[in-house]
């Protein structure tokens, strides 16, 4: 959000202006994906994130559909917040050697990225019912959804398998 | 988390590091929220982003206490994710002129603050059962509990008063 939006009068301007943020958001993570599918070691991690991948490019095509029943042209507006979460992603796991440790690192860091969606499609969904847009809080009610089941399954993984190895081999 | 710290070769280095990037958070947060009582107009959520910042203090008290069952100085370590958030928190506030649209982004930017916390401290949660931190977990769980409280108290506020008050005045 931000340096693009100089502009928010009402509540549906704030609530395009949110939608801009997660579209800008989903785009960056797509880029992020598949440079921490090349970093992870444990086979389910790497195929989880790989589908995650796919999902997050078909919530972009939903992102679309959204904003064609808006009435406007699907844009991104630039949001230190994902920024932020992505950095730091990159540089803690350029501080790690050891790949299991690393898996751990990577999972905590994808379990940032997909709270950082539950807050802003949760709110999203919110608005969407607060200001009558029934069609669109679907859509978006579909992403949050998936984006909840998507984090936890990263808690399942990483507590059945990744952290119990994380600590073997490194104690 | 990163540039203080390049050193993460255990799982118990990583628990560290997790742990001062929520220290410096929370400091992050202490200084952020008198801004948002400042600019909130809506006297619920003037009165919760108060009492916020009292729980904030003394969560700093209590993850002080963690690090001494560890051994280890209170230490935060630079976390570009918060310092995203809050940024385009206040961005965004700067974007805004009705009080009432103002006051619903307020929410969402201390929604987003929540949630970067409840994953944090999530995994800090089952990191520390899966390294046998049993007191460490206790008290982490407690923080993690009460962040939890404080996004619900949020929505509830948004959705029973704030996003309507915004709809209303700018409709």
């Amino acid at each position: 959000m931000g340096i693009f939006t100089k502009d928010i009068k009402t509540f549906d301007d704030l609530f395009l202006h949110q939608l801009q943020d997660v579209y800008y958001a989903e785009n960056q993570i797509t880029k992020a994906l598949p440079k921490m599918i090349e970093k992870a070691t444990a086979a389910p991690l790497k195929q989880g994130f790989t589908t995650h991948l796919k999902e997050t490019e078909a919530q972009i095509e939903k992102l679309d559909k959204v904003f064609a029943l808006l009435g406007e042209k699907p844009k991104g507006a630039s949001c230190p917040a994902i920024d932020g979460i992505i950095k730091e992603a990159n540089e803690v796991a350029g501080d790690i050697a050891d790949k299991s440790v690393l898996d751990a690192a990577l999972i905590a860091s994808a379990q940032a990225v997909e709270h950082y969606e539950i807050t802003r499609y949760g709110t999203l969904v919110s608005w969407s019912k607060q200001l009558g847009r029934g069609e669109v809080g679907t859509i978006l009610q579909s992403i949050l959804d998936e984006e909840r089941a998507t984090d936890e399954k990263l808690t399942k993984l990483a507590e059945s398998k990744i952290n119990l190895k994380a600590e073997l081999e490194t104690a």
